[in-house]
């Protein structure tokens, strides 16, 4: 067996335990008996430990230096893709990796009780335990080639070779034009009515949502979409999707467009080159790209005038009661209504992005040492006046909302924002490269975009950063502006809108 | 650390593991998008490969001998059971059990084929292959203590510790009483009608097994139910029991049974002492006593007259055609009807025995060099001519019929009918133990069963072999004469009802 033989015969192993873990994960979410927790607490800690020490063993890096691939070839971006998660996996070592891990979920339940109860207070040592953790997490790559500010390594977790001082150039951008916009926004009731607002069966929802999937290019069998309170989507390996969504009977746009958010992320997995499997290259680590695919069918597709020309039938159908007497215009208007809002899950297109940034500022200001975890109440709050208007009546709607703290992921929120950025980008030259686009699209034929997208992006898997993507899809750099001027028209779909709405 | 506590924290890795498989298993069976067979597969022997080589290493050796545990402790029956265990894996070496793997896998596929077509040739190559590899893995235990007979090692796999010679005797005895009964049968049409045949729509039939299944004592929380074409049922860790069943829509009885005999695994799997959790001793390894706790639940319980008297009521409530106007002594009758069959998933509770009993001499004789694979389909007609006076037209209803021999699974079928006698003596001692033990089915309560159950057989888990608990719960040695007993009251059930339907 060759050195390269003999390191993709390990890579395998590694790709297949972690796909094992990614399923025990679906299943503990999905289909688990509650009683089974602890146990399943057990499996999944060992087999991150059995995955790590096979994935650390100093024979893989033997192989890594001793294999000579040729350039250009799959095998070459193994490696280099390879050696570079190598190194970093080895300059943290697994106590630590174990505290924080502990750590986290210790923290994450005692935020489920501290939301509930907006008590700050009960939270704070946790996220300060979790903090100190990272810190310490971060201090292992100080010399990493690379790494320059203290939350590169964070980022880097979420965002492999992003750093700090690119992801805030960009961000800032995207700030100076956002706000302005988020000013002008206005009374959300002078906007057309939320049509998607009412009682809606689960029946039905859910019939449409499988409906809605078997038109989207997905190979044949190769997808299942399942139900659970906070939706996701991952692969569990090579030809195998899982999907959830959540079905809302107060709210048919909750269910429908998480839905398709998450087959957005289902495409990517499932566009990946067959070649790549059961290597670290189809492996999605920038969270980024994988937002960009997500956000790109939920919002440049799903929200958009040609899909709803195509979705309006299908949910007249469904549901006479609007849909049947709704014309094209108010239901796109009433998709795309704009609110200024304390709750980030809950935010449209364009005040997402707010808070977003304000979760970045914060997380970078809590590492370069300029804010502390204990003032982050009062920064969180005093930055919703600053940007959004609102004052914050309670920690519950305000610091305490997410979970990403608590469970020791400082450096994810960024990536959310960095997605829609690249949707933009991605879904304008998908427009310049097919002609009749929205034509394809209004007769609910997804394979064009499918297959521009999976030629252009998730064919690569990790053998492309986000910026060779970008590049090479003809985009060129990362931009804010291309985003900005997309938020652009989605306020000004509303307002022809609210003008009709009014004077109906 | 201690040696047994290391010891202790490695064997629940390599059971942690070993559950990570058992998932991967059940969700491909329930769960599973047809596109990810192939990667199912690669996860599936990854898995094994790990597991076997942590189990495998030295070091456990080196802490079994070290380890010094009180004798009647956990820890005394922890060392001695893994300590054979782990003497048998190092004994054959991994090359073989792959090809076993690859082989059994390749003819399993063939098999499906062959039995559709009726085509013993297409299949004779691989079950050879299988019959080849079974005896080099025999030849393995050539000097393992105990084994005497070529077919010990194969038996071993499923029954441990119970040899040949012991096996043997029992089911002779059991064929020289069964025999007899079976040979005064009868015409199928003298019976009670069967009552279970007819039109049951999926959904009601659903509803009753999860009532069926509630009222069963399951600690809360630990158990699902899902439908497969073949029904299973299995732990995939503590607090984790996960079932089975198909309905059939013109059977009542194939889904409802089968629900209630998975139970009796399942029931099983969650008595386990937890703390054997994590531990060799919680995975049970005699399927005998396996299938003992999965039969009686189905016949000593579910098809006898006090529980059908609590089902009746149930039944008719979903399905009063015909249920509504039948009287339990004739619903009694055609839950045992009794019938000379060739099938052996179809055969009653009388008949299915000899369709053991057929199987298991055929394997002893192919071990034994009697016979050899190339003559088995002779020799099984000529069998069933003799025991069931039954013609065999053709191998799909003769030795095509069921996937063992193609899964390399040589010594399993006997443990159907060990199940049975077991069943029968546990049963016994139990209606001893639990006086009103029948007013209390009668009346739905099934938890007295469950706790006599789970203090006697279940909570031991593999702490005991079958014949300690057999000892230890009264019942003197194992013997089929319990079986036999019973199985001369069932066809008196049917006597009586079949006069009354006659003169209906």
């Amino acid at each position: 067996m060759s050195s390269i033989e003999e390191l993709r015969a390990r890579l395998a192993e590694i790709d297949d335990l972690s796909n094992a873990a990614e399923l025990l994960g679906w299943d503990e979410r999905v289909m688990m008996p509650a009683a089974a927790a602890e146990a399943r607490a057990d499996q999944l800690a060992t087999l991150a430990k059995v995955r790590h020490e096979i994935f650390s063993d100093g024979r893989i890096g033997a192989l890594l230096e001793e294999a000579e691939p040729e350039p250009g070839t799959i095998d070459a971006d193994l490696v280099r893709v390879t050696s570079r998660d190598w190194e970093k996996t080895r300059l943290v070592d697994s106590e630590l990796r174990a505290e924080m891990a502990k750590a986290s979920m210790v923290a994450e339940r005692a935020w489920v009780d501290a939301r509930r109860e907006s008590d700050w207070v009960a939270l704070l040592p946790h996220l300060e335990r979790n903090f100190e953790l990272a810190r310490r997490f971060a201090a292992c790559y100080e010399r990493f080639p690379g790494f320059e500010h203290p939350y590169d390594p964070l980022l880097d977790e979420f965002e492999p070779e992003m750093s700090t001082a690119q992801m805030r150039t960009v961000l800032a951008e995207l700030r100076d034009g956002l706000l302005p916009l988020v000013a002008e926004i206005g009374d959300p009731d002078d906007q057309e009515p939320d049509h998607f607002r009412g009682e809606f069966a689960a029946g039905p929802q859910r019939e449409l949502m499988k409906e809605v999937l078997a038109e989207l290019p997905f190979p044949e069998g190769s997808w299942r979409v399942d139900e659970t309170e906070h939706p996701f989507a991952f692969s569990v390996g090579h030809g195998d999707i899982r999907m959830t969504t959540r079905y809302d009977e107060d709210n048919l746009a909750f269910g429908l467009f998480s839905g398709i958010h998450e087959a957005g992320h289902g495409l990517y997995e499932a566009g990946v080159d067959p070649e790549l499997a059961r290597t670290p290259l189809a492996t999605l680590r920038s969270l980024g790209l994988h937002e960009s695919q997500s956000r790109l069918l939920e919002n440049w597709v799903g929200r958009d005038r040609p899909y709803l020309d195509h979705l309006l039938p299908l949910l007249a159908e469904r549901f006479p009661d609007p849909f049947a007497s709704l014309s094209l215009d108010r239901v796109c208007a009433a998709a795309n209504r704009v609110e200024r809002t304390l709750i980030r899950t809950e935010a449209d297109e364009v005040t997402y992005n707010v808070h977003i940034l304000i979760r970045f500022e914060l997380e970078v200001e809590l590492f370069e040492g300029a804010v502390t975890i204990a003032e982050l109440p009062k920064t969180w709050n005093a930055r919703y006046r600053d940007y959004l208007g609102l004052d914050v009546p309670d920690d519950a709607r305000g610091v305490l909302q997410d979970p990403h703290w608590a469970a020791g992921a400082f450096g994810y929120f960024p990536t959310y924002s960095l997605g829609n950025m690249i949707a933009a980008q991605l879904f304008d030259a998908a427009r310049r490269d097919i002609p009749d686009l929205e034509t394809r699209i209004a007769a609910g034929e997804l394979a064009p975009l499918g297959e521009w997208l999976r030629e252009h992006v998730h064919r690569h898997g990790r053998r492309l950063t986000p910026a060779q993507i970008l590049e090479r899809s003809g985009c060129g750099e990362l931009s804010a502006e291309p985003l900005l001027e997309h938020l652009r028209a989605r306020l000004a779909i509303r307002a022809p809108s609210s003008g009709a709405a009014g004077g109906a």
